[in-house]
């Protein structure tokens, strides 16, 4: 064995408390080296009675790692625990003190896991997990009243720029609240709403008043309410990272210098204020001078802001709070903000900007998801080609899976694009049949999908600004056929639990071949999906156990034979097989 | 290169603010297997114009991995970066998407540090850098005051049990402080010391009330204010975890049940509270059914609680909490305890008791500091017996060191025993040469050190109740010699910077040789200490590039002889040399 490879720590997500009763443990090896790894288990106040051993399973693999897994329910809320490690005929003890080759006394350095507080628990809103969420950027939506359109207004469908303006607002998102309940959607994602002079508004002005452009506080009172009339949930977009330079306190400054009152709500190298070969004398979002970063550990900014995602949340009712550019803020901020937003709402939903590996805000003190472009990246490396094979796809997907606790795999943001990407039908190169592949990896796979406006009807746009079209209205220009496809698989999500919580396994990811098929199963329902991610016509074929299989799209009955399941499938083909265990 | 020994994270012990400017990363490779490691960073906003090379240096080894260490400084305060590492002509790129074989381009997954906050920042207290601590059982130092000894009180200097009394109390201590002062330490830690039945005290009846046979409040501030006069700071235990079943709430539940208003002030499974075959039915440190668990997270408990530790922080002006079982209270309680604590005084030390891996608690939000046993069992494990070589030695010591970020590293209490433990003259079978031996590394390695009462004049003890024994102050019992060598190390200590912020390097620690060297090293003073951990003497040579050096403890020059020194030591003997570098 390659005791090097080999790798846990008691916390983070390789051991964590899933719910009151349940710790789960998470090891590492070296890829196909090791045949069983079980975990001796006790509590180090009474050893003897309450050891108890837990096999691991294999549940997912990278290039270089298997990652074995075990959920514990220790009866005194604390366990303490190593691991025994065969391969063959040796046999070691990973422990916290390091490699053993024998079995380690019950004081031989165990890791261990104190106690379980429910406090401390990492809980994520139910409603999230089940939730397909659809991102709207307010602008660029449906114009629903041209009494507020910016003075420089252009004709509904031109070019975007950096920074024009097309008219859309929350009024255009309320006339087609129809349109959004047909595809299915239970939650929408606005881009920012409150007073900004660009199109984008990610440079606020005033946090307390939607812009006046996009509609008023009342507007977006009436937009949420509408929504919930129908069951789907609003999820807002809190930009406390920085401002604009015309919010006023930053105008202040400006004004009078050091001596503003308001100097310590920035990070403020110099003055007078100013930008040198392109580098302000203040901090900023990147070296964008337009947007001074907020020194959020000031109290009265803290607190300003504070107030403000309580006010939206308590007054208005949204259901969630994006948090943009959120790595930049600290974390002492963002645990407050997490008290104070929980307080208002319980089931609130909070999903933090962060592009890296986020683990540090995912342990259930700040954030309860992602904006998962890691994800994004992986899948349409994957299918926008034919040149990656099922093998590094599967490693790369898995590898994810294992950076964070499974309650955050269950509610992190999937999405394919966004209005900070090139949308997806760029990125596959305007080819439907892929498109169509990620779509249905994204409404199959675990965590809360998002649907960027517009995708499900074939809108294209390359970098920002051209991911920032228009919505396209004229139903003869939208690809319906496209949206029938959006509307079948994610009504076909909301149906089956399974795709939601069910447990996720590659069945067939080989080296050389870019043909996959995965699962997802509970108790009650097992999902097979086939894909051929390769642009010729293929059999793809599988022993099955049982031959009780069914189309879920069509309801067809699917049959195996002599124990293999023979799936014909077009060039970029995919089938979604199920059966009921019941 | 084994790319399976690779490891790095950004964040934790890997990657950490040191102070607002610098950045520390540490990455992880397999023994003797690489030979150069180079940072490759960069600001993510504009990648060509701050690209910067840092070469980290190989700064420790355990037993199977090397770890390489460097100092960023980024000019925004913010930097991503990747790993390049060679050996021979091979090089790869480390980085958050894996391990590539090319230089990624600076969108290619690189780690990330999104921005250094100082509000993030783990601040520790400069003076517990440079305390040496003294703890103190109060029941068992010194009786000052016969009048407030318990009924039962046993004479002076008897055998301990787990129940009995000898009157120590805190004006025992007061009239003791000219032997303190004399001895040299800066601080005291003193074990609990509020109202409680046992003689540990650490099941509290009253948290606001000094322990009447310990002496009063007004005596506890008596103390600490003589202690200041004498540039003595004082740390209390603080016990919330649990307290005693005297405790008034804990009362109240036991006579009222279900309905008592304390019931949330305990995780109580079912009523009425009983113990069937050892287990309470209600939570308790442990299964010890007279110390019941506090439920931290009831925010009346919780307010209660850091009350307590805010009060005697700022009415009696105590200069740090240790924390028992603090591995057992939630992290929100110490996060607001933190701060409540840290808000009374800027220099509070907190020092947690957690015997395993401690991280979680040290990232900067929680605790300064933890009692470091795994340091003492490493430590004793060495010194007790000449059985094991001086490279298994340093790699567990090394291993510890690579555990916590830097700033840990500089305030973890460093103990040889406690009342937790037997001491340190019978861990190493009361041999007062390798008991020096142990001294002569605490106090010349980084941390804070800390000596437990009666060690330095010779006390002996085995397990709890042996380890608590009363203190000899005959003077013709004690050890006089003992406690003028742990004078001398601890004035050693005091004088020299270098032994409390210095570098630390094994310079020799060999396979099958018990002798080692190593150097505390800054920009103006230079240490070295050679330790022979056998029981013959022996002649220690090490080349020495320079002939200035110093016997330590004599003053006495020591010279090289063809550029070696060679160093005549005593069975069991050490040497601590130093020379200036200016």
């Amino acid at each position: 064995m390659l005791l090097e490879g080999f790798y846990h720590i008691a916390q983070n997500n390789w051991a964590y408390a899933y719910d009151k009763d349940t710790i789960h443990v998470r090891v590492r090896t070296k890829r196909d080296d090791v045949e069983e790894v079980t975990a001796e288990t006790g509590d180090k106040y009474d050893w003897a009675r309450f050891y108890e051993e837990y096999p691991l399973k294999k549940t997912g693999a990278d290039k270089m790692f298997d990652y074995w897994e075990a959920s514990i329910r220790p009866p005194n809320k604390r366990v303490s625990y190593c691991f025994r490690i065969r391969a063959g005929s040796e046999t070691v003890w990973l422990t916290e003190n390091g490699i053993l080759h024998y079995r380690p006394m019950p004081t031989g350095g165990y890791y261990d896991i104190p106690y379980i507080h429910e406090v401390d628990l990492h809980m994520v809103p139910e409603w999230a997990k089940r939730a397909v969420f659809y991102q709207i950027f307010p602008e660029r939506f449906a114009n629903g009243d041209p009494s507020n359109d910016p003075a420089n207004t252009e004709p509904w469908g031109g070019k975007p720029t950096y920074t024009n303006s097309f008219g859309g607002d929350l009024q255009g998102i309320i006339n087609h609240l129809d349109y959004l309940e047909n595809l299915g959607i239970t939650a929408l994602y606005l881009t920012p709403v409150f007073e900004a002079p660009s199109n984008h508004k990610y440079d606020t002005v005033d946090y307390k008043k939607v812009d006046s452009h996009l509609g008023s506080n009342e507007k977006l009172h009436e937009l949420v309410e509408a929504c919930h009339l129908r069951g789907i949930k609003v999820m807002l977009d809190a930009v406390f990272n920085h401002c604009s330079e015309h919010f006023p306190p930053f105008q202040d400054v400006l004004k009078k210098g050091a001596k503003s009152e308001y100097a310590s709500w920035f990070h403020i190298h110099s003055y007078p204020l100013s930008i040198h070969e392109g580098i302000p004398s203040y901090d900023t979002f990147g070296f964008y001078g337009y947007m001074p970063k907020l020194n959020t550990a000031n109290p009265e900014v803290k607190r300003y802001l504070l107030e403000v995602a309580e006010y939206w949340v308590k007054e208005v009712g949204i259901d969630g709070w994006r948090l943009d550019v959120a790595n930049e803020v600290d974390h002492y901020f963002w645990r407050d903000f997490r008290d104070v937003v929980k307080a208002a709402n319980p089931n609130a939903y909070i999903v933090g900007e962060v592009w890296n590996d986020s683990l540090k805000w995912l342990l259930g003190d700040q954030f309860d998801s992602v904006m998962n472009y890691p994800f994004s990246n992986k899948l349409l490396e994957f299918f926008s080609s034919s040149r990656m094979d099922g093998y590094n796809f599967a490693t790369s997907i898995s590898g994810l899976l294992m950076r964070y606790p499974q309650q955050t795999n269950e509610v992190i943001f999937n999405l394919l694009c966004s209005h900070d990407t090139p949308r997806v039908m760029n990125r596959v190169g305007e080819n439907k049949r892929r498109l169509k592949l990620c779509v249905v990896f994204l409404l199959t796979f675990m965590g809360t999908p998002c649907i960027f406006y517009g995708d499900e009807i074939g809108l294209t746009g390359g970098e920002d600004p051209d991911c920032r079209k228009c919505m396209e209205w004229d139903e003869s220009k939208q690809d319906r056929e496209l949206y029938d496809f959006y509307k079948l698989l994610i009504a076909l999500r909301r149906k089956h639990e399974v795709l939601v919580s069910g447990s996720f396994r590659f069945l067939k990811a080989d080296h050389g071949d870019s043909r996959i098929i995965y699962e997802r199963l509970n108790r009650r329902v097992h999902f097979t999906v086939w894909m051929n991610n390769t642009e010729e016509k293929t059999v793809l074929s599988h022993p099955m156990e049982t031959n009780d299989w069914y189309d879920a799209l069509t309801g067809q009955p699917v049959r195996t034979k002599d124990g293999m399941m023979n799936i014909q499938l077009e060039e970029l083909g995919y089938r979604i097989l199920y059966r009921s265990l019941q």
